[in-house]
């Protein structure tokens, strides 16, 4: 007998990381720096305890947030989301309208319910070369064709893009295209942040092939580790001192960009939230597909990041992270200086959960590789950076990458971790 | 310029009683009979306090409470779900293996992931009509055809059940069959529970059309009302004392059924919490997807529910919620005595949240009858039957039945609003 499975039960595979992630609980010794996971002792856990005990001490706020709410959010924490984007863009004018907000069970569902409104199978959706893993896992279940445009340390490779949407053009497959997928915030995997000028010409660039597309093509702004910037007394000098701003408020940008939030990273992850802003006909489409989904995220976890954006208390956390990841990061810099060989290249960056290395061209860092095998055997661990390359005919995936994450792991075994994964690359380089 | 959403995207209608929950809001003064939403009253704000206190009392349980987890969910609150599972089964002695459950954000986002994994565009499903109005949404959104097939008190008219079958095979559709879809207990709307000999019957039934089908035909089974069944000293006697088990009881039934639960109804919905039981290769499917969808729900939602069963107040606070729903049930049943016209055919349920009400055929209950406009300048408002029903066009719509819910009105209210719906309807039948 056949399988009942559709197509896309069929097609989905398993996550890009699962075999990673066996791997590190088969191995209690292993150091893990594949994992994105947030730091473990920076979590708000006094801080979320004090803000449900206000929230659960009355009936009066209690029951709302034990009770259903709507499927767009509650109102005062989308309003508070709108006028908390309104201040990171350092009080832009044109403030976000709380009715464009959509509050997600994270920015990951988000992501899966723009797609499925945007895309059939079969269209395509621009990405960054490399870019976020689970990302490209929708794109592969979805059946949705992903392209590749290089990336360099300031953002997407615009003449790389320019070119990747002409042959689209004279390949007639314009018509498949859909959005170009940025995540333009200590991006995930390299650490790059794409500037303000760039998410300017590349809404200029698309709105000229929108023409041949027959439909409008959306920047869809993924902007999950914003909020981890590294404050400006950190003793790094090539990063970004504050982060750009979206290009949410760029002119024009209004009906063509889809800005995905979470409050996952900065907050915590197990209190999952995300938001998304989004422009009709998508921001209708999505809410509606999220009525079937869900018809709303837990009221007791909006509940909870209402009270913490409302009182200030969220902030103070978010700049208390901030100062914990730019330790983290120096610690992580500072062994990679000790530790790796110096034709290593390191994007080191100014935010963010990672730092991304280049072995030199002809040494693979790949999941079969001598590289990782010994890393491996060495009790350490790492995101190959071929994992997070789409699957796109007209490029080759470089597999000399290594995605080093300094979220999780404590300083003592960034370092003790950095150092394993040294030796064995003085030994193979 | 055409729109670039996806046919899903444009097909995706609002939901069917979004146009009530508006009128609800814009009438402050309205008695709602119509919304699915539990008692505010015996929401656990204060169990929910103490509980998350514990949890977050220390970082050693607070941390990995704020923490990312795994997709299918926290190994502990699933090992406590198989075995809430098989207590409810009266300790039946085939332990359901925590291996297959998934935990999700509420049954909805199963139900979600569930047809994603099994239904191709044009494929069909089998409902009950009438049936869960948000599970013909996501038919609706996703291109599934739904047919309807006839219910008793005692659940699915099983002669019916084989008409339908004899059909489909007969024109060749048999082979884009997939499931057939039950709210086995309590039935949103109707309050009807399947019998566990019905059960039987169906799996036995469904079985013997698996050849002409070409794949295995699935059980769905919907549990969501099912631990809100009055306590056996309710004065009502038409209803079962106890609930029957689960068709996963049942001898062959491992590899066939699909079990829908959730924690939302009997603990509290703004703590979104759900689960699954799936056979393979579904239950891999699923998992697959939900990496995609938001790679595991929220762990303090998780932690929450796993302290409250594993210390027992989960089974001390739902013996109370059952009480009171009860005794709602009770207020309800009179009032609909006392000022419905006889010639309503009542059925009155053994637990879950709402009444259905019939009108003598011929007299419309609809969005556009005289009834419904009439009961909304009344200040009253229902679920008009007609929205439960699939569009299946072998099945013409009843038009004259009413869902009427005592979860959320007060028992004053369920009074009054019963008396005001009495009145109408006095002067229309």
């Amino acid at each position: 007998m056949k399988t009942a499975l559709s197509a896309l039960g069929r097609r989905t595979a398993p996550p890009a990381i699962s075999w990673l992630m066996k791997t590190a609980l088969a191995r209690p010794k292993l150091i893990s720096l594949a994992a994105g996971f947030t730091d473990n002792p920076t979590l708000p856990v006094r801080l979320s305890r004090r803000l449900l005990n206000d929230i659960l001490r009355s009936p009066l706020s209690g029951q709302p947030a034990l009770q259903y709410g709507n499927t767009a959010g509650e109102m005062n924490l989308r309003t508070l989301t709108a006028k908390h984007l309104q201040k990171l863009d350092g009080g832009h004018d044109r403030a976000h309208s709380p009715e464009h907000v959509i509050i997600t069970g994270g920015s990951q569902q988000l992501l899966y319910m723009t797609l499925e409104a945007l895309c059939d199978e079969g269209d395509l959706i621009l990405v960054e070369d490399p870019t976020y893993f689970v990302f490209l896992s929708i794109l592969q279940s979805r059946g949705i064709r992903a392209r590749g445009v290089k990336l360099e340390r300031d953002g997407i490779d615009l003449a790389h893009l320019e070119t990747v949407l002409a042959r689209l053009k004279k390949s007639g497959e314009l018509r498949r295209l859909k959005a170009l997928y940025l995540v333009t915030y200590f991006q995930n995997p390299t650490g790059a942040t794409t500037s303000l000028a760039k998410k300017r010409a590349v809404l200029k660039l698309l709105k000229t092939y929108e023409r041949a597309a027959g439909h409008p093509l959306y920047l869809l702004e993924d902007a999950a580790y914003r909020e981890l910037s590294f404050p400006a007394r950190t003793d790094r000098e090539d990063g970004p001192a504050e982060p750009p701003p979206t290009a949410l408020t760029l002119p024009g940008a209004r009906d063509r960009v889809i800005y995905a939030g979470t409050y996952s990273k900065p907050y915590a992850p197990g209190a999952r939230l995300g938001f998304g802003i989004l422009p009709e006909p998508l921001h209708t489409a999505v809410l509606r597909i999220k009525g079937n989904h869900d018809f709303g995220t837990a009221n007791l976890l909006q509940q909870l990041l209402a009270q913490a954006l409302a009182t200030g208390l969220y902030d103070r956390h978010v700049a208390r992270v901030r100062i914990n990841y730019a330790r983290k990061a120096r610690v992580m810099h500072r062994a990679l200086a000790e530790y790796f060989p110096p034709a290593v290249e390191i994007w080191a960056a100014g935010g963010g959960l990672y730092f991304w290395a280049r072995l030199p061209h002809g040494i693979s860092a790949g999941l079969k590789s001598k590289v990782f095998q010994t890393a491996l055997k060495h009790d350490v661990l790492y995101v190959p950076g071929e994992l997070c390359y789409a699957d796109d005919p007209a490029r080759s995936k470089p597999d000399h990458e290594l995605r080093l994450s300094f979220g999780s792991a404590s300083e003592a075994n960034l370092r003790e971790g950095i150092a394993r994964l040294g030796q064995v690359l003085r030994k193979l380089i």
